[in-house]
């Protein structure tokens, strides 16, 4: 709630009065304390804007951490095909988001509107030089930078499952659709003030439906009209293992993703101008390394246990699913709850792996456990430890999945159905790196490729 | 121009005053808004201080960003020895920024001079601890590390062209005086207020050609007297591909370098105490990172069209130029102009990189095209988007261009004439790493370096 | 001192009190300057804060860079157990240093007590939301995240030194009792304001000794007990080299380590609230970036002139070195110093390592020499830049290798003579990825691993 609000530029203005002298009052039982020594407007709006900016390039390094995480663990004949779109997808992102994206998703709905549909009737501008306005109690440009590099990270999420098998053109394409109206029109609902929001009282801090379920439910749907790599499932439910070709530069992106994602959760508390909003925004760093912790601890022992063998790819996603975990409520819990919550996502990861396998749902780098399934128990788990109910972030959930399946399944097939969605089975086989990007990944190093 | 004085610890004490409270005026426009609740001078001092830390140490990693850069697009063979290079400049622009490049950067120029030449007449000496003055508006060594950073950079471009060929020895050399000479004299001139500010009124918010044509010049001299690699250029116009050894690598370098570029040009505003500061620090991380995005999806479009394959090294180049590009000019620009600056950047790129072939210029990994090319194309088009004429742009552009390419071919050539540059043509056929630093790149991995 | 003083948070007031209006003094002969436009309380709080939140997440990125720099360094066939071990090492520190290590490192000393044994008597919690309390001058939890870092990479120090060798299970268990015993009882006796502290006027400032030579102290001893590697030594003193599979990732490390560091050190300085304080750390800064530089270009010109080779790793140990040995005093020296210091850091790693191998004590990534012998020079040199007796420090340092090596020999003895320390020869040979995690770290490149 409090996020969605502040995240409406339209009643931001409440954010400053709570950080001006006259409505110090960060929390209730600190007031008392605090209201001496006040921060003034303009400071409170500094520090606002300065942990957009620090959130902001925190969570834009993420897209080097899912660059690196993918990187390290297809094969090396489609890893600069994998680079290629990791940077593509980011400024593809960047440019959507500036276009249409930010105005679906900020609408400023009539308070008549019941927020599900709407957008804004201006063309979105960036502040002018000079034009800061105070009422704001953040520069407009730091929220937007903030709000963008959170639409790349859910394109992001895609890229992974869906590495290997899909050609670069059609790719571009479904991520310029993602960021410009799927993912957008989700936020809208929430922290745009919409449907989710205002009728249910859904509550995801940092998006874990927003960002990892959007871009978990759009993974999902085009593995399953993509289909899984050649060769990668067998007869008799064999599963033919195709080893990542780089484990160190996967660790890599895993390390700057728990890094970016201080910036994730942590700048979600959007302000930082009071002593209570500053102590929250601490406090969100302590949950959200210490979820990681957890799933960290609790996929090394499950491996070792089940397998004899600590898995260090396991490890990697236990500590990625103990971060998507705690991102619905980062704040609201205590340690002890957060350690759990990211137990329990890093679990999740380790018994979905295997399943998806299963059902021959071929998901290259294991986004959906990560980025879908811990999201769903993230999103859930609040109804627990934050100010929500059980069937409102239920609610949440399944709109999310029908409004992004949907939409996505369309894009899907309609690119599947018109220009392909797959290069040629030799193209495969013989890697896409050769033919869609000219560039091989490690030559002089690869044996085969 | 306002980069410029500020960068003179001499009248900095003009920034306090601005964000004092009698004197609170970020922006004429927003200055009834602001007065009520203006910052206090201590408290600008910490801001202003922060941002030179945050954006010291974001420019600081850039050094990693080339270096993996680099590191990633020569071959197996020279690759402990690029990153030896990447290492030892940067530390070696630190001791010789110390010891001397500062005080010619910022010599106080005295109200006659023109402003050509000139040096402190002191030895500069870091504040001691304690005696911070709130009369500069902000620490002098937050300041200094801000500017050192500055300086390695430079440097770091040349490193990328005169890979595989060079020798360490001469090339530290030159490192040694480019950092400690060439780069602050031309500092000198515009950000220390000397003669291209003064009498020209030039205009290079964040270094298109105080830092990145520098370097530019500095390599493409640097390529003209070393020669290509053995075997580049063939018969008939010939060119011989030798493809980088780790293409995530080099993924890696682009998005660090990305990632420092915000501290690079938001914090070159050089201040954040005031709202309208902060404000316009948020305008260039936005422009900043959409020039970027730009030069991303042209290249991308680009070599798809011209060659039906989406080169992903190019597209690390288009954001690299458009980054380039933006960097002389990131406030003033709206965000649709500093798109279509850094698409132009990224297009610019496409274009050069086969013509420095036809020249027979062996660029390793595209600086020159990237940083010089790009950095005059950039500070150009400040004469439409900033407070500058097209005129006093050429100008500084053309000096720049006489005394680097003057300075740096008088300094090749005499290590050329002396202790030579290059080494024997068996050792460049066997990789430098084995004969100059004594350590492979990828023992167990290469399958013949 | 100070530093010691402000981790207690019992004392903390202090700090808040010093930054507060009334008693506007962050050194003596600037306070004059100050008074008229000091800092707010409530500013200060958010400030202090902020500085252990970026100080925070700078040291958390470092765990990164340890894990680069050992997965460079080790041979392909270890490289993916040396990830998961860092990885492992980081959740199991955070765990550990929250359920008792801090608890232990800040006891809260009764004022009669001589300050070597004591804990505090109830269990820490971290603020609830909104519980924030101006009196303490910054955000505990920033506190409890800025500290638990530095945990994490005191067990980083002990992972370089043992890798490619000692089983996962009985490392951990390690790291386990490090995190949550060992390393805090070292914090406790200075930073906690006990023993070392208040009777001999220990100081340590960010952490020579209390962080680099406890991790090395406990790594040597690891190192006697679990032997060298297979191979490494031969007969009449041969050495045989086992070169690192991965320099760029080596490099990559350094660079991630040198970022971190502004953190480690800067962060240290506890408090940005004051023009005062945010000058120390900008000095603080510019000191420990010169350290580095001067041990870099040491150790380059070193290897030099001995080997007639500038050896690429050695660099980055010099750099290394030259960072811990200025982290025991990085304020009070003066950039000159600072330099000097560091030089003669990375002058002990280039002697030094060749020794280590004189005692066949097989030290993979040379963390002995860096960590613990730089810090021990580090910690003494401050009797001569900082306010502190040789005898002083010196007891410090000896304290620490008594309580160090003889906890962590009794640990290394009992997991030798139970589970067993090392995988059987033909494992060792074979590599521990395949048996102890699991996963090739390069399949598809690696020609035999």
């Amino acid at each position: 709630m409090k996020s969605a609000i502040l995240k409406t530029g339209a009643v931001a203005a409440t954010a400053l009065l709570a950080s001006s002298p006259a409505f110090a009052a960060p929390a209730a039982d600190a007031a008392a304390t605090v209201a001496a020594d006040a921060v003034g407007g303009g400071t409170a709006y500094i520090f606002n804007t300065l942990l957009f900016l620090i959130g902001g390039f925190l969570v834009m390094w993420m897209a080097a951490g899912f660059a690196m995480l993918e990187a390290g663990l297809v094969r090396a004949k489609n890893t600069s095909t994998q680079c290629l779109k990791n940077i593509g997808l980011y400024a593809i992102a960047g440019l959507m988001f500036w276009i249409i994206g930010y105005n679906i998703a900020y609408p400023g709905f009539g308070e008549d509107s019941m927020g599900l549909f709407g957008m804004a009737g201006t063309v979105y501008g960036m502040q002018d030089v000079g034009s800061a306005d105070l009422d704001t109690g953040y520069s407009v440009a730091s929220d937007w930078f903030f709000q963008m590099v959170f639409c790349a990270t859910t394109a992001s999420i895609v890229s992974g499952t869906l590495a290997e098998r899909i050609k670069i053109v059609p790719f571009f394409i479904f991520v310029t659709i993602l960021t410009a109206v799927i993912y957008p029109v989700v936020v809208s609902w929430e922290w745009g003030g919409g449907y989710l929001d205002s009728v249910w009282g859904f509550s995801d801090f940092a998006g874990s439906t927003l960002v990892h379920s959007t871009g978990g439910w759009a993974a999902l749907v085009g593995a399953l009209i993509l289909g899984p790599r050649l060769g990668r499932y067998g007869a008799n439910g064999m599963v033919n293992v195709f080893p990542g070709t780089n484990i160190p530069l996967a660790t890599l992106g895993t390390f700057i993703l728990w890094l970016g994602w201080f910036g994730f959760n942590g700048a979600s508390q959007l302000a930082m101008g009071t002593v209570g909003d500053v102590s929250d925004v601490s406090k969100i760093f302590v949950n959200t390394n210490m979820a990681a912790c957890g799933g960290v601890v609790i996929a090394i022992i499950l491996t070792q246990l089940r397998y004899k063998k600590a898995d260090v790819t396991m490890a990697m996603n236990g500590a990625l699913a103990g971060l998507v975990s705690i991102t619905a409520e980062p704040l609201a819990p205590t340690v002890g709850q957060s350690i759990l919550i990211g137990m329990i996502g890093g679990a999740i990861v380790v018994f979905t792996v295997p399943l998806l396998d299963k059902f021959k749902i071929d998901d290259v780098v294991g986004a959906i456990p990560v980025h879908l399934v811990a999201g769903i128990w993230g999103t859930l788990i609040v109804a627990w430890t934050g100010d929500a109910t059980f069937v409102g972030q239920l609610v949440g959930v399944l709109l999310t999945m029908v409004w992004v399946s949907v939409a996505s399944g369309v894009i899907w097939l309609v690119l599947k159905t018109t220009i392909g969605l797959r290069p040629s089975e030799e193209i495969e086989l013989a890697g896409l790196d050769i033919h869609e990007t000219g560039v091989e990944a490690y030559p002089g190093l690869a044996n085969q490729g």
